[in-house]
């Protein structure tokens, strides 16, 4: 991928998503290239380079190590598909380090949407906010009916998954889950929270948990920074 | 959902995102209510519910009937993963009437990001613009070895499913994909193409197909409108 030296997006930016863009593409894995390298193939000087570099810094995707070079360090997480799989999970899969913040605990009423979803009018709301490699990579909102998610609240939620939970205070039956992906704009309060700008577009993934009888368990509202951030499947055909 | 009616957005473009994400989220599904309903639901004039309904009447996602209402022509698109189909039995699936546009069949050299993907240097491309009740849907590139991609090109492309003439032309075999699903951001020509506006992000799905030994078939990078598709799986946790 070159760069247009014509239009008006500088060069600067234009090389931070062509870099961005190799990481997300699995091009980049570990080391990235020496400035004189990225000068040479992208016909950029030193100083567009350092910008680009200093700006995937700022962001946490790229980190310097003073005599090695300049390193990867957030990768792209693929999701799977298929099989339920909690965020900690998926995020440990591509070999980086998960952590989660609860930013809330509450029981709230619902909007017409969420009671649409849920069939309840009041549930138990919680979002975290879930990182890879301490960058903030996105946000989940779950809800539970009232009883369970009181019972849920008593566990560290900075630390604990809920399906480990759900298993634990559900007694291990077998879940299903409905999933519906969509790209949708993130709210600027949620925007603030990943440190993207304002109206990007994000993944959005809602998924309704229920148990073997088809009784509501879960509903989780879930947004995922789109440059770092995908969903993966196998499909077959069969005649 | 009410309107901000303190913000910088017009409200007969909140309204019309309101009305749209009624009919995204299946709550409007045929006749969408009267004039003076929207105006009392969502306080509104009625100039106002007029721009939008005729913002949404020129999108093509809704339809006057003299004397009987507005209706819902473009419904929302799932696209249920976890078994291969063609974009026309998706579309049949929701209703709607599906219809296909060649806009393109070439012999290219391929960029690196397909070249790394296909393993190929030159293919076979075609893109099609594909339509749902003809309203521009989606945009899909097709990428082939060159010589199926000239046995394919034989064919009416503008109403014939890649996919059957693959099992057509191979014989039957059984194929198996792996598909990956982001948001980006459309290029200029594409949005064009969707009539939807410049930097829109929609839903991007790569997709490679080979044959029962692995041998390289099909590579389609394909883009939705995000507005009207959406993805979605049942997916099961087993103990």
């Amino acid at each position: 991928m070159s760069l247009n030296y014509t239009n008006s997006i500088p060069l600067h930016n234009q090389l931070r998503e062509a870099i961005k863009k190799k990481i997300f593409d699995g091009k980049y894995t570990k080391k990235i290239p020496s400035e004189r390298e990225l000068m040479d193939e992208y016909y950029v000087s030193r100083s567009t380079v350092r910008q680009s570099i200093n700006q995937l810094v700022n962001e946490g995707i790229l980190e310097k190590r003073p005599g090695k070079g300049t390193f990867v360090v957030l990768r792209p997480v693929n999701d799977w598909l298929g099989n339920l799989s909690s965020t900690n999970e998926i995020i440990e899969r591509m070999g980086m380090i998960p952590d989660t913040k609860l930013l809330k605990a509450e029981i709230i009423v619902l909007d017409d949407f969420t009671k649409e979803i849920t069939g309840l009018s009041k549930a138990y709301h919680f979002k975290r906010l879930k990182y890879a490699n301490n960058i903030p990579l996105g946000i989940e909102r779950h809800y539970y009916p009232i009883e369970l998610g009181r019972n849920l609240s008593k566990y560290d939620l900075n630390t604990e998954a809920f399906y480990d939970l759900l298993e634990r205070e559900l007694g291990g039956k077998t879940f299903e889950a409905e999933q519906i992906i969509k790209s949708v704009k993130i709210s600027k309060e949620d925007a603030a929270l990943l440190n993207i700008p304002n109206n990007s577009h994000v993944l959005n993934a809602n998924r309704v948990i229920t148990d073997i009888n088809g009784k509501f368990v879960e509903f989780e509202n879930a947004y995922y920074r789109s440059d770092m951030y995908s969903f993966k499947i196998k499909l077959s055909r069969k005649q």
